[in-house]
């Protein structure tokens, strides 16, 4: 039986953690950590991996698939060396509900104005400002994946005006879809709230910057417009936002990614009033709950049942 | 054709603004405004009211409906000349789903540990801790009138563990649902995130005391309790909720109401680090919306259908 490695790198991860999770679901299933515990290359059939170093994968001859531990595999397909074999992107239940809780959580505080409320408790005032209904306020969601429809369909229930944008046409039950660069412009210039759940590929890096910012709806129900960026940090132009913020073109924004990770102590963005800062924990991948979404895949495949999710290399997620 | 009377007190009433509406939707229906153009008292069939001043009904002898502006009628039924005409409470699409805006927000908020990670991007603190995922947590909305049924049920799409205590026993598709003195226990045993909806009535005065929250799950996945209270600020007694922030018994808290609003700026909870502190602005009737609602209900009544969301006089909600 091909055994498992688990080869992470970055803080946060517990690897043992994930190995004892592994061997609980599957005993008989060999679970090895690299880089300490290799043992034979040859034995190595799946690498389940979030930042591996180039060229790892390229030293197992007997590799069968390659599992990303996130949502993005942007920290594999730069890889020079990397096997043609498949290459799995997590979709996960557990990583999709995280997501939408933190993508409904950051719409609701921008439209219900929670930093000016909490700057007026600091300050004991108590003032009610107008406040536009969700039924007023349209939020776009900028990427239409697994992730993207997710949060798209409880914000509509929530009552907001939803549309979302993706690079192939999609339909969407009850949510306005736009596709194609004309299809871009529409969908910015009628959205107030935006949230991005974009792949990072060589087609999105530093696509968040000052021109398509300019193009959201600013004289919407929120007399505002409202970034939310929880996709990949090399989507966004940290200058621009900023720029963005001081022009009056942003009326707030939520980051939960960085181009540079842990975002800078000198970056003016820690400071500003109307920008929430939260350490790229959107979505923290549940060993429990990805580990049995692994096996299940690897048991389907060994099985001879196409494996799920696989990166299309050509577009790059 | 009876006329209808605004009598609104207490700051943030626009009575010209509802007169304007209504008058665009009914032109023949004639509205007048208390204090100054009542008319003559025997053309009044139908008052709008917040906050009246207790008598003022009993003056027109061709009453036939009480309206309150609020999802609340604690303002009217303690009038000691009330007459015997229905009195109808507020039950609105937009209100209701305001409701639900404040109460998803404030839920997620103190789930995703919001406050804390405001403390750390004060101090430029790139950190993160350990996040239970929604379907670990377990939030109770006490109170399952149509405003809790609402929020209870986005909050299970979005995946919490939803239950809901009400005074009888009701069965919402989806969501556990407990009556009762023994249910109000085992409901609150089971709960970490505690969101009240109740109306105000002498059997719910002062219920948010310490004896309560010191009922709620201590050790849940959030290792702590939290109130969110968007019902009536006499439900809860603040000095338990200091004490019980102070004790360990709660965690945190979402106050929109108080018992004497404006909260008084002497109130150690607007200082508390873990409270946050909204003007009753949690959902704000607006005049398009209720001045719709309120017409379609008098045209029915006056073609012989009977009124929706009477109040129980003896329940007093």
């Amino acid at each position: 039986m091909s055994a498992i490695l688990l080869a992470m790198t970055g803080a946060g991860w517990n690897p043992a953690q994930w190995q004892a999770r592994f061997s609980a679901l599957a005993p008989r299933r060999e679970v090895r950590i690299w880089p300490d515990r290799v043992g034979d290359p040859a034995e190595i059939g799946y690498v389940c991996a979030w930042k591996p170093p180039p060229g790892l994968f390229a030293q197992f001859p007997h590799l069968r698939a390659i599992f990303s531990l996130g949502a993005g595999v942007d920290h594999l397909t730069g890889d020079p060396l990397l096997p043609a074999v498949p290459l799995v992107r997590v979709v996960d239940r557990d990583l999709t509900a995280r997501m939408t809780e933190h993508v409904v959580l950051h719409v609701l505080l921008h439209h219900r104005r929670l930093r000016l409320y909490e700057r007026q408790q600091r300050e004991r005032v108590w003032h009610e400002h107008a406040q536009p209904a969700a039924s007023e306020v349209a939020v776009g969601i900028l990427g239409l994946g697994v992730l993207g429809r997710d949060a798209a369909e409880v914000l509509a229930r929530i009552g907001f005006r939803v549309a979302g944008f993706g690079r192939t046409e999609k339909s969407v039950p009850g949510i306005e879809t736009f596709h194609g660069q004309a299809g871009l412009d529409a969908f910015l210039a009628r959205t107030e709230i935006l949230a991005c759940l974009l792949p990072h590929t060589p087609a999105t890096e530093g696509i968040l910057n000052l021109t398509l910012l300019r193009k959201l709806k600013h004289d919407g129900a929120l007399g505002g417009a409202y970034l939310i960026n929880v996709g990949r940090g090399r989507l966004q132009v940290d200058a621009d936002i900023l720029a963005a913020l001081e022009e009056g073109t942003l009326a707030g924004a939520s980051l939960d990614v960085f181009p540079t990770e842990p975002l800078p102590r000198a970056s003016p963005l820690w400071a500003h009033p109307n920008v929430v800062i939260t350490p790229h924990n959107a979505a923290v991948s549940d060993p429990r709950a990805l580990a049995e979404n692994v096996l299940t895949q690897i048991e389907r495949f060994e099985r001879g049942l196409p494996l799920e999710h696989v990166v299309d290399r050509a577009a790059g997620y």
